[in-house]
């Protein structure tokens, strides 16, 4: 087991820089002065090429080997550790370290272009650097590809979310191509046929805003003691375990998307916060993927939070916070403004029911840039189509079509598809949570989120990458994907409710 | 000029890893959850530990060689950055690297256990730990001196304050012993013989505190659009050019120590923000060690700041900002509680006339401990006596004694010097600044540090360390050390006012 043990001390080196690097980027979003970008890039670059330099040096593929050859003497973790690794290792060796530093150079350059471009709906001349991106990102996944012994693009999907392939992809979205269209129309209708809803309008104290948001976030179970609560212009989750960093965003004229901003950010601290301890600085003992990773923050803010259940118990606490009275302050209007569904141009504006449709666009022509069979001057016409077909609306300017999205920009292409799978994930868990406690629901209702959590622990955070996507859903769920689970919590909560 | 670039290149990366750690350091004192402890303890050691195999990589030393048969192509600055760079590898390459982790983890274990044996006066458990950490020091400084050819402890003093040896301090220590006892005595009595100073009292209101230290603090030049500003227990300033951050410790029943705690902290961060922008990634680039570092404080702090002319400008400022009125609140009496002396237990505490007797018995016994001629056993009763022989007051505890002050608990032995050379170099700065520009004085009773800056910048900050610190200070003020400066600057304060 030497040659095992010798690659468990290089991968907690590597997690180490990686953790730094976590550490780099909070600050980065949260407490950096202007002045600092410049240098701060230049850590991040060097961290980054630090742990590759480690991971592509020659001695770490004969230990890969070599350690392969004790698998026998090995528990299940140990395997599973050792398996990420070689994975880690074939990415990183499958392509030239030139062209990876080309990749990050002209990403960087083609955010900082996008910023600028989008402001000004100027997509002429975003259209170059983009090029040059995809291009880029085309040679990477030839290269993984080869190595990885898969498709081009599903040796990107297998960046951000190991394992998954197209043809899974191609499966579940032809399913919501089916199923979306109708249920969209349904679900709008149904709504325009009830009473319209009352939108909150007023100041929201944003002191209020954050110490009631962080309430809610302590009683789903984060520990301030072991994380921070900040502010950042997009919200997001950093750090680690025992250091697990939540942001948002406030917004004066509106609480409701900073509270379940909040929400959603404090589902993925909790799987980061309740992973295992014995592994916290190995591959093994990290989160699995973007698609569970989401998944955990969509079982918070689309399953949990948003079920009459906990709403009941979030309106009355909402209403005393903000000292709301008078017009639209009812329960069901509060439930109807977090469960309404509209037609709409913005990703992360959506709502539950359209976001897939979204991502479904996204999904399809990420496929054809990467294949060649689409290049970045075509992206304005094929997103107008695409808008019409999935969503039945069209933006009449590139700012609100195929330039809103950051994601493109620095080449993360292969990352948007974990979204929807986290949604249905997400489904499938809350499904098999209720059936295997029945707790959970009613405990919702008192604001506890003991054996929620408790069946998330046991179920996913406590397995971390031990197991394939695959495994651990049918293993909590009975079932890998299973889009009906899906369809059907859209249904009970937007048709039969 | 090839080898050269190389090590440039070499350094840049080291240059990124340090500011990495510096970023990470900040965090830990002043954002950091207490969960995170563990976890970065680990990140900062794997820095560190990377920063010491890249440089103590056999290659360094043939690129050093190599590069100093071209040292007649080289200009100054770069003919000094071989220099540095040279004496990095040797203070790396001298200590077995076993010998430093041990000493790292040793010095770690002893700042814990001095944590909780300072709350409780104790220093019975703690002795056995600082003895280690004194005999690990040791091996280490002998190492150090067989390298770079001098005494074991002028190779701690060149760790904090490159090329500052013994002779230099036991020259300046033999004038101040002879100076201090009896100038404190006579300051004392005088003051004694005056009206009373008046303490200020009462409730100040800290964001108010924040918000007149912070105007300061810009009104001195501290960018805050290349800065921070913060709270942490122990004030410091950390981070690097375009990135430097204050942070400071406010007190609800006095203003005053924050005040000129920011005060200090802005001294040292606008050496850091005006280091030249050229050599930023450089050995060279950075800041010349303790001592000039501690005179850039020192010269806000005691030269400039605690000027009647600048306390003249302060005064109603105070004064109106926490609306001061009744008793004490004269302008006499301002400057006098600003320029109080007294023989008191706590280096941390002392006034500008004390300290470097505090300073002068720290220097005195690191000396015999690193020499063997003392073990930590003997350290209660050696500063009992010290503290009698130089300032008159004995502790009547560990505690308030020789357990007061964090440096030697992980190591640091040969730091303490710097404060006193850092407190007779501002006033040698000082003083040839007012010569150059006579403006810098009444600029200063308008709240107006340009004219100060200005030099400060031109004779300091721009040089870096392209000089060694004696001929920094020959340039700048006529004179490598000048003690004699120092105490007529002492004299004309404490005696002929």
């Amino acid at each position: 087991m030497k040659n095992y043990k010798t690659l468990e001390t290089v991968f907690s080196t590597i997690n180490d820089l990686e953790q730094s690097q976590a550490v780099l980027h909070w600050d980065m979003a949260t407490m950096m002065p202007e002045g600092g970008a410049k240098n701060r890039a230049s850590q991040l670059a060097t961290l980054q090429s630090i742990s590759h330099a480690i991971l592509a040096d020659e001695g770490i593929e004969e230990l890969i080997n070599s350690a392969f050859k004790d698998k026998s003497k090995m528990n299940a973790w140990q395997k599973s550790n050792l398996q990420i690794i070689s994975k880690k290792f074939q990415h990183t060796n499958a392509v030239p370290k030139d062209l990876l530093k080309k990749l990050t150079l002209e990403g960087a350059n083609c955010e900082l272009v996008w910023r600028k471009a989008r402001a000004e709906n100027d997509f002429k001349s975003l259209a170059p650097h983009l090029q040059k991106v995809v291009d880029l990102v085309r040679e990477v996944a030839k290269h993984k590809s080869q190595a990885l012994e898969c498709s081009p693009y599903d040796a990107l999907l297998d960046q951000y979310d190991p394992g998954r392939t197209t043809k899974q992809l191609d499966e579940v979205f032809s399913q919501l191509d089916e199923f979306l269209p109708d249920f969209i129309e349904k679900v709008i209708s149904k709504q325009e046929s009830e009473k319209p809803v009352v939108n909150f309008k007023g100041e929201f104290d944003v002191p209020k805003q954050k110490e009631l948001a962080l309430q809610i976030s302590q009683m789903i179970g984060f520990d301030i003691s072991k994380g921070r609560f900040d502010e950042s212009l997009h919200p997001f989750c950093g750090g680690y375990k025992n250091d697990v960093r939540i942001t948002t965003r406030y917004n004066e004229d509106d609480f409701s998307s900073a509270i379940m901003g909040v929400i959603h950010e404090t589902g993925h601290a909790m799987y980061e916060a309740n992973l295992p301890d014995d592994w916290s600085n190995q591959p093994v003992g990290q989160s699995l993927g973007m698609s569970v990773h989401e998944s955990q923050s969509l079982i918070m803010e689309m399953q949990a939070c948003r079920s009459r259940e906990f709403l009941k118990f979030l309106f009355p606490l909402v209403k005393k916070t903000f000292a709301g009275k008078g017009r639209g302050w009812s329960f069901e209007n509060f439930y109807r403004n977090y469960t309404k569904v509209q037609r709409s141009l913005i990703r992360v504006d959506a709502d539950e029911v359209t976001y897939p449709a979204h991502v479904a666009l996204r999904y399809r022509i990420e496929q054809y840039l990467i294949a060649g069979e689409m290049e970045v001057a075509d992206l304005p016409e094929a997103w107008s189509q695409g808008m019409e077909k999935y969503l039945g609306v069209k933006p009449d300017s590139d700012k609100d079509g195929c330039m809103q999205d950051i994601h493109w920009m620095d080449g993360s292409f292969g990352y948007f598809p974990s979204y929807t799978i986290g949604a249905i994930y997400a489904a499938q868990q809350f499904e098999a949570a209720k059936k295997d406690n029945d707790k959970i629901l009613p405990s919702l209702e008192k604001g506890k989120f003991e054996p929620l959590l408790a069946w998330l622990n046991e179920n996913i955070h406590s397995k971390a990458s031990s197991l394939t996507s695959d495994k651990l859903m049918q293993k909590a769920t009975g079932s890998d994907l299973d889009v009906e689970c899906y369809k059907n919590h859209l249904i009970a909560r937007y048709l039969d409710n």
